[in-house]
């Protein structure tokens, strides 16, 4: 609305090496985009002797990894999870991730990702990142500098039944919302310091085939000159989601364009998709997202219900908020209220309005235009086993079960239309845990790579927080190698 | 388990024109497929002065559709729904539509749909397809050779408040299951009478493109050979959807996994899909399908309630079965039971067992193991509102709301695992109202076309039951006759 629609390429439309008439220059690996997985990609490439060149749209490194709240989920027993003095095996957290990201989730890459994320926080460690010794709590947010918390729904009905609850979120030591800007500082740094070539303010528009379909390059746009790179490994694209492509998600997510807030930057236009997939590419659980629904702060408030439409709760209240904003939003289409008492209120974290009050819960029941009946029905069942300290019906944890009781009653507004979501998306391109993109026939790409927003996340559901920058810098490292594995075997036949 | 696991080809790998050597056979359109929608394509090709090859896998056509119940969604006013007194329009229509396929609907096709639908019934006559002057009631079956019946949620909340409620689907006169075969009996044979060549047990592997990515051709395999045939015009996809093929259904819509009908034949292995993304084609809403739960028959179970493992109502049950199946496998997992007492049970007409019987509710409740209190709840809440032929919840029509009181109560099993769910997929490749398939950057390929279900549906969620062979007849009719004009305009210019 009075905003001009951007232009979003024409980034499926390949091009031809032997259309090329000359290339402004050259390298073993091109990185497409230098949020956390690009960087990861670069640095892991340049560490395996690559020439690594990596293009950048912005005017500087940082992406979306930078706005976000710097959370990485690792675990498996880090040297931070056995300080806090908290238990966790791989195969605990395979467990868990196998559960709340199913059905269709890659258990390829969840067992590989388990098995390898204590050694994968080292890397970060070793890249400069700062992780405190200390843990925080829970959420994706640490208002503090504290690392680890509870980000997915471990402690939660089922999970905690079938894994043994462990805080995987590890949050970069930073107070607050810098924490995602101090990750990308360092990983820029690092990035610099591994002999990558970084060129800024490029960006990236189609790939260059060869007459076999390898990815042999990209065309560019710098200094409003198109330019061709030259890539002999591989090119390697680490562009974000497509989040803020409203047609892209029109044509594949709708249920997302009704969230108000979008964890992205404009660079987050699919444009990575859309080149691999013009390359040959499967783009695969294009339906999926991340919804955090954050009403869980401050905690007291996971001690209300979650009703929709017709009075109704939908979901134990102390599940994730990713998972409750996914129900809220698929499930109940992004029509539900949080229903508290006077002692089970505050004033909540995320900018919420209250759409009801009343002194009896018949009185809210009326003014939210619920039908006759309902909310009372379910708060008067929620009350009866609550005064035991049980929730038999959703199973919610016994900390967070206390009767209603005690008047005014409101209702807090967690609608789609008015309340924070905030979503990005979590479809992209079909990749092999060594980050090779695939066809819809599942065959490799030669020449192409891809990581983090840009491919298909761990959990196409049930998202934990951190798992995009787990993902994003783990898998980009596995690309960042396989590439320059492939430019080096590639040097040595042409010797 | 025990069966081979079959070979779905390398669909996606496209050949170029200048490695073909040899080119077996031309036409001026090729067809691929001989369902319903490749029928429509080929008539309408040949019509259009088209020199019209149509290659079907297996030994005769029929496809899919023939194995359908023979029901086509039409409206907005045919001469059926006139003679049976219905009125409607091609506004009702659309505004029903628009209301149950969204959010993401292609308006622009379900424009087009509705107001050409009277003359797309016309079409279907002349080509001999007969409709018998009558109203059997609702349904996606009828097990007579009537005409019309409610074959979605136009009678039900809150349609029936958005748009005039009137019978849409139009079944093929013929006994019961035989619909579907009387249908293609009667498209096959007007194929062949337009003048279309039609080579059977040819099994199509790959599109063929030029050097500007045009489409001009298929690679196929024939008496064990493999052959290419050059099209003029384009190449239109028929190939049906993805519910054969698994690897496919877990990348992209696992959720229809767990169901263990399928209406589909082997030739539903996604083959024209990655065809047409090989050659740059965008699949959208892949995570799409149509679950029929049919466990309105007979209609006396609408009576009973629809709960899941926590004793809770979920859906208002007189919604169409799709919708219900949909919500009942998406959002309750596909765990979810009727509950009905003496004076509601009849024989369902799908294979169910029964899971609990009790002579109470609260018997019931504890065999099925929900938990305590939840169904007793349940139903008495909604034998309070009912004793008043009220359901202010889920606004349930009137007729089928009456209080459950009645010993024995039982419940029937509606599980995915257990019961009878019938799927097929609804996503596939992107296309204009004119049958073109579209790039991720929303470009036409040029000479390529597709329909029916190689192509995303009208419905994407919320899927009435008829629509996918009208919408594979109708925009397949525009494909046919788009892809023979463009024949034409190259014949004009070569010559």
């Amino acid at each position: 609305m009075g905003r001009k629609k951007r232009d979003m390429g024409r980034a499926a439309a390949v091009r031809r090496a032997r259309n090329t008439e000359r290339w402004s220059d050259e390298a073993d690996v091109i990185v497409l985009g230098f949020g956390a997985a690009g960087a990861s990609v670069a640095i892991e490439a340049a560490c395996n002797d690559a020439d690594v060149l990596l293009l950048e749209r912005f005017s500087g490194g940082g992406g979306t990894s930078a706005l976000s709240t710097g959370q990485i989920y690792l675990g498996g027993g880090t040297p931070i999870q056995q300080k806090c003095g908290f238990e966790d095996s791989p195969d605990e957290m395979y467990a868990y991730l196998i559960a709340s990201c199913g059905p269709g989730e890659d258990e390829a890459k969840i067992r590989l990702f388990c098995d390898e994320s204590v050694e994968h926080f080292h890397w970060l460690v070793e890249q400069g990142v700062p992780f405190k010794e200390s843990f925080y709590g829970d959420g994706s947010y640490t208002p503090t500098d504290d690392c680890l918390s509870y980000s997915g729904s471990e402690l939660a009905h089922p999970y905690r039944e079938i894994a043994r609850p462990a805080p995987r979120g590890h949050t970069v030591q930073q107070d607050g919302i810098e924490a995602g800007a101090m990750l990308m500082n360092r990983l820029v740094a690092a990035t610099e310091s591994a002999g990558v070539r970084i060129q800024l303010d490029t960006l990236c528009e189609t790939l260059i085939l060869d007459d076999d379909n390898r990815v042999v390059g990209v065309v560019a746009k710098c200094e409003r000159e198109e330019r061709c790179y030259r890539a002999l490994g591989g090119v390697v694209l680490c562009t974000g989601g497509f989040i803020n492509n409203p047609q892209m998600v029109r044509r594949h997510a709708p249920w997302l364009a009704r969230c108000r807030y979008r964890l992205a930057t404009d660079g987050d236009d699919g444009r990575g998709i859309r080149m691999g997939m013009g390359a040959g590419g499967d783009a695969i659980r294009m339906d999926a997202g991340s919804v955090v629904l954050p009403f869980t702060v401050p905690k007291i408030l996971i001690k209300g219900i979650l009703v929709n439409r017709r009075g109704m709760r939908f979901i134990q209240e102390d599940l994730y908020q990713t998972t409750v904003g996914e129900a809220a939003l698929l499930r109940e289409g992004g029509e539900v209220f949080l229903i508290v008492d006077e002692e089970t209120f505050e004033r909540p974290f995320a900018p919420t309005e209250i759409a009801a009050v009343g002194e009896t819960v018949a009185e809210l029941e009326s003014e939210l235009g619920f039908p006759a009946g309902s909310l009372q029905n379910t708060v008067a069942t929620y009350n009866e086993h609550a005064l035991r300290g049980q929730d038999p019906i959703f199973n919610k944890a016994p900390d967070y079960v206390t009767p209603l009781v005690h008047p005014p009653f409101a209702a807090l507004d967690f609608t789609a239309e008015n309340a924070w979501y905030s979503v990005f998306t979590l479809g992209g391109l079909h990749t092999l845990p060594t980050g090779q993109v695939l066809t819809p026939d599942e065959e490799p790409i030669q020449g192409l790579y891809a990581a983090g927003r840009t491919t298909s996340g761990l959990a196409a559901q049930g998202y934990s927080s951190g798992l995009s920058i787990a993902d994003g810098t783990f898998f980009g490292r596995k690309a960042g190698r396989h590439a320059a594995l492939a430019a080096a075997a590639i040097r040595r036949q042409q010797r």
